[in-house]
């Protein structure tokens, strides 16, 4: 049996899940918003009109009218050119990673990864047998040096980058910093895997242009999910690529689970291509906006100013540095005591981190985020004392 | 790139597909059996009670209630004692192949496999490196003698067999059968994996008791799918074995895709544990028996009595030998020009085969059925004056 990592993250969301805990540990959006009567009356719809068809084995690259709206939506959105048959529906974004994992790395091979960076494609990659080669993060993006030393000296199949609102930093690429990404990547034989699940969750008004995929065409893969904008159980994401690139992943998608429920794709097409899609977006987008604001400034107020509190300007979350000396394993110790919770930072790094923490802030309402950050900085205040 | 295997019946599909063709060749449930009423009340209940809960992220193993609901039925149906713990939901029985692979095959393994087998199972081990070592089948089941040969000569890690009603032949093991197979593999390192997505379909009344899994505890797995008695979009199976392996099958999930739907399993379940499912999985069976039941009697009416017809007592497909130098692509080529398909038995072979072929008798009428063997035996005729 081959050994597979065991989760730490797993057992945080456990002790998390102690109804007397506030937890900012987890990454899900909030249940409230779900649209389910809408999702209930697509269901409905599908079912009667459809249902036979909905029910049946399908086809593997996904549904024809949705892959056409994903087109629609990210060039209009993003500017982001594509045709229904770059599209492959794929069992959420992980399987996406899982598919293009298969398909370019050999047991020996290497990946770039930004650092801090996404545990779920460090899961898989390192599952494939894959050795992850951490990137630096700047505040533009990944490190360019750090990066064509990593592509010098390791020669990595793929490289890994969240451009918006990263998982865990909160942090986007700037313009300055995606071009020099894709001008390191484009006459790479590396390819670039561009995971964008909260790039609709933009808090400031206008979307962001700035994809990295369509400044490496042929030469990247652009990962989206319908988790984060729908619901997570609909289990659906999609991976856009090259037309030749995306036939192959087809028939390895086929070999790992057929296809994914057309009956979910059906009812998900229906629903964002009404009108009630974009003014759910713009619920959700108001919610996390108002709560992100509350976090911030619950923590400028409860925690002493040298702490760097990064405010994101989308998605689910927040990071936050502690002074070096200080653990945020400690912390979190501490904090799990009082009854908040959190993922100390050194979970996304490959070695190092062990000073900051990822919050979220998507899953809990302003009073849980005001009494919470409030436990929290009881939590640290304890720390400083004992280590003072 | 890896190099992925072209999927020959992909294109068979897509002739069949034609709506002038008459198609035994898929591999579909019948789409106007699905309990398209149920399933759409089961969406509403589970939405309006329990919305917010059914459409987040969800455990990796599934469902709770749906895991249970597997013991009970499985120690009813087959005398199979399991725990809850011993269950994975998976997405489709497909996943559950993937996940055993990803766990046991390293790039060099090698895998036994019943001959003519399932096309399915060939592709993913296949996908993952793994070496496909054929096992010939006999009426009992695998051929012990050959089984034997190849667990010495080439210590696969897996060896997968369907026990009842299997596809492409329709066949099923006899007790003798089980004992023999089981007998080989209770001391050898390899792990049987039971692949039985069709054992709920019987025509004869009682159940078989006849898994293999139950004579092999600790070293086999056990895969079941709801996609042929509920509906193929949910896709929904499950994979029982050794607790130990489950946990490290979890987590080869998770990096997977995280989960499976819990919309979905929540649905299933109310519709699994309800009456209407047993009522419901007599209809398909009574259909089904009544559609093979016809397909046997015309192929006995239209085709010479010397061609070998074996009548399944289960499932969705019959398995026709012609004589040994008649060749099934020849046939195929000249019944697609009358408008009938179906699936020539050499691509269910690693080599050979060629003078079979697999019929499927799930997704078509009693009508279609007349006059699509009336087209094939019309098709044989000429095949048989072009080569006298």
């Amino acid at each position: 049996m081959k050994k597979l990592e065991h989760s730490f993250i797993r057992e945080i969301l456990k002790v998390a899940s102690d109804p007397g805990v506030i937890s900012f540990a987890g990454g899900l959006p909030k249940g409230e918003l779900f649209p389910v009567g809408e999702l209930q009356a697509a269901f409905s719809r599908v079912l009667t009109e459809e249902g036979a068809a909905a029910l049946q084995y399908n086809r593997t690259e996904g549904y024809e009218p949705l892959r056409r709206w994903i087109c629609d939506r990210l060039a209009c959105e993003s500017g982001l050119r594509a045709t229904p048959e770059q599209v492959l529906i794929t069992t959420g974004s992980q399987q996406a990673l899982d598919l293009l994992g298969k398909l370019f790395l050999s047991p020996s091979a290497s990946v770039a990864m930004e650092e801090p960076g996404y545990l779920g494609a460090k899961q898989v990659f390192r599952m494939q047998g894959a050795t992850i080669h951490p990137v630096s993060l700047s505040p533009d993006g990944m490190n360019p040096e750090r990066l064509e030393r990593v592509l010098e000296e390791h020669a990595p199949a793929l490289v890994y980058g969240m451009s918006s609102f990263q998982n865990p930093t909160g942090g986007s690429y700037t313009a300055a910093g995606a071009d020099s990404v894709a001008g390191l990547l484009r006459d790479s034989p590396a390819l670039f895997v561009e995971d964008d699940p909260y790039g609709e969750l933009h808090f400031t008004g206008a979307s962001s242009n700035l994809k990295i995929y369509s400044r490496l065409e042929g030469n990247a893969f652009y990962l989206g999910s319908f988790s984060k904008v729908v619901a997570p159980s609909f289990r659906l994401g999609y991976l856009l690529g090259p037309g030749e690139a995306i036939t192959q992943l087809v028939r390895a998608k086929q070999a790992s689970d057929l296809h994914s429920s057309h009956l979910l794709q059906m009812v998900l097409y229906r629903f964002v291509s009404s009108p009630a899609f974009e003014e759910h977006l713009e619920r959700i987008r108001a919610t996390y906006a108002s709560q992100r604001d509350a976090m911030v400034a619950a923590l400028r107020r409860h925690l002493p100013p040298e702490i760097g509190i990064r405010s994101p300007e989308g998605g689910m979350f927040l990071w936050v540095e502690l002074p070096e000396e200080i653990s945020a394993d400690s912390l979190f110790e501490r904090a799990i005591r009082r009854g908040v919770a959190f993922v100390p930072g050194r979970h996304f790094y490959e070695a190092g981190g062990t000073n900051a923490l990822r919050l979220n802030f998507s899953n809990v309402s302003v009073e849980q985020i005001e009494e919470g950050i409030g436990r929290l900085a009881d939590a640290f205040a304890e720390l400083l004392t004992v280590t003072a």
